[in-house]
């Protein structure tokens, strides 16, 4: 099922969102104008944007609020992408030169700090304060989240516990701010705001474990970048932990792990024998079964709500994010 | 005049502003905690919070809003500090080594966006969503105006105007920031709220041009840095400015920006030639008297408040920022 036709019952609201980052992009300062574009106009799936919308269409649907809550979680978003790109020396995300490897490092950090900026006079106009501070607590759970990542670069010493505690705060918890405000902004009962809450935050986990099982299993072409970056990053994802679980002895993301300053082309030898050891083993299999458990918990979660469009939308991207090549 | 006795008037309300930042870096997670009071304890004179409260004194005093507030600013103008930081590769500041310095610039991006969020977190505490707008502004401006300065960097081609309007949008924004949403959450009418904005930004215009002087006429002792950082950025202050209208001919500031890749001793000869050309002309005493004139400016903004120990103490901070040494 593709996106689009996912997105079918907030479609109208969608453009609506972009006409607003558009307009948002346009600045009084040329330079920064062309950049926001480029930067806005990404190709990204809007995943946070519509859940805003769809966990909104359970009450009173108010896009006077809705539309600035997609917008802020989209450009926070953007913002985390722009600073992760200059913090990992990104060259390429969704096929194109990144902001990084355009202008350098110094400005891809002010710009992702004025996209902060930009998400938050954006959620301000949601007028609703509890939202607001949710908003700032959300970054502080990814950031604090990332730091715990480049605390733990080339550390094998991780558990399961760890893995999930940290995609949780890099991931889930702006899923689970998308889908929380929308509920809260349309007016939804606590039990209803609690269930989309819990949907957010599950959906996220299944999008993570996806995404780090693609960067062994997609192609260069599907991903837009190169594939293994997290090994490239020293960050221990589900399957690599796998893989030093099934093969203890002799394991290159051992041996890539315990020396993280050895030569470039050492590194990619280590890096492309990593990735054959999961892809001829069962490794890929056990990750999306995993990840499936929690799209399908997802989905029990929001099972007891109204049965309307929005909620089969809701079903169908929690199995979408589990089905995905990009 | 010291900054204690001019803020005897807060002086209890700014311990309140110390423990709560203490208690901010006070998380569950142990490195994060150590990192953070290290930041937060740094020495900083705490203009920006003392501002807020201050201004605050002229209509409803009143704690539960200018705390949170007073924590914002301090906490914004941090993550501020340690981005440039690790923008600028500096090593030390206030006498300490850098976040930077420390972790390197993975971890001071991520530890500049944690404050960020951490001083998001703290202006919503205010309840008022007028305010919270204008500090995602107000940060929008910060980052513009540094976009803006990276941009020009090594740019001899700036006029006084560039350069008002740039070090308007780095430092008079958060002063005037502060001296308006002290009136503001204070219930100040509006033309209260008008005299201690024009206040802030008057007096945070003096502070800049006397910090820019401080960067050519201070030990390094007093600054707690090299003297003559901004020129190793290629920035361009006003010194710098006058010294290139005074000596048109063989000026060493035209060669250092004409070739921003040289060696670093040539650089440092040419930056070590600058300086004394300043020093050995008429150039400081032509800055101060500028920043005098704002300093003066600013005090006349807030003539017609009521005669009271905040209103004394805002002329005094008016006449200390630019007899400061450090």
């Amino acid at each position: 099922m593709s996106l689009d036709s996912i997105y079918k019952p907030v479609k109208e609201e969608l453009t609506l969102i972009e006409e607003s980052l558009a307009s948002i992009a346009r600045t009084g300062f040329v330079w920064l104008t062309e950049i926001l574009q480029y930067t806005l106009k990404g190709g990204g799936k809007r995943i946070r944007p519509a859940l805003v919308l769809l966990a909104g269409k359970f009450h009173k649907y108010d896009m006077t609020y809705l539309l600035p809550m997609g917008v802020a979680v989209e450009l926070m978003h953007t913002a985390t992408l722009v600073h992760d790109d200059a913090i990992d020396k990104s060259d390429t995300r969704r096929g194109r030169a990144t902001i990084y490897k355009m202008l350098g490092e110094e400005k891809a950090v002010l710009l992702g700090d004025f996209l902060f900026a930009r998400a938050g006079e954006a959620v301000s106009d949601t007028q609703n304060v509890g939202v607001i501070k949710l908003f700032s607590q959300t970054l502080e759970r990814i950031t604090s989240g990332e730091l715990n990542q480049a605390l733990n670069a080339y550390n094998l010493e991780q558990t399961m516990e760890n893995y999930l505690n940290r995609i949780s705060g890099k991931t889930a918890s702006l899923f689970s701010l998308s889908t929380t405000s929308g509920a809260i902004l349309s007016w939804a009962p606590a039990e209803v705001v609690n269930s989309l809450r819990e949907y957010g935050h599950d959906l996220g986990i299944a999008f993570q474990i996806a995404d780090d099982t693609l960067d062994f299993a997609g192609t260069e072409e599907e991903l837009g970048k190169p594939v293994g970056s997290d090994l490239a990053q020293g960050t221990l994802t589900l399957p690599a932990m796998l893989s030093l679980k099934l093969y203890p002895e002799d394991n290159p993301v051992r041996k890539l792990f315990s020396n993280p300053g050895m030569p470039a082309s050492e590194k990619q030898s280590h890096i492309k024998r990593a990735i054959e050891l999961v892809l001829n083993s069962s490794i890929i299999e056990q990750c999306y079964a995993t990840a499936t458990e929690y799209s399908v918990m997802a989905g029990d979660r929001v099972r007891g709500l109204p049965d309307n469009a929005s909620r089969r939308a809701l079903f169908e991207l929690a199995e979408y994010v589990v089905s995905r090549r990009k």
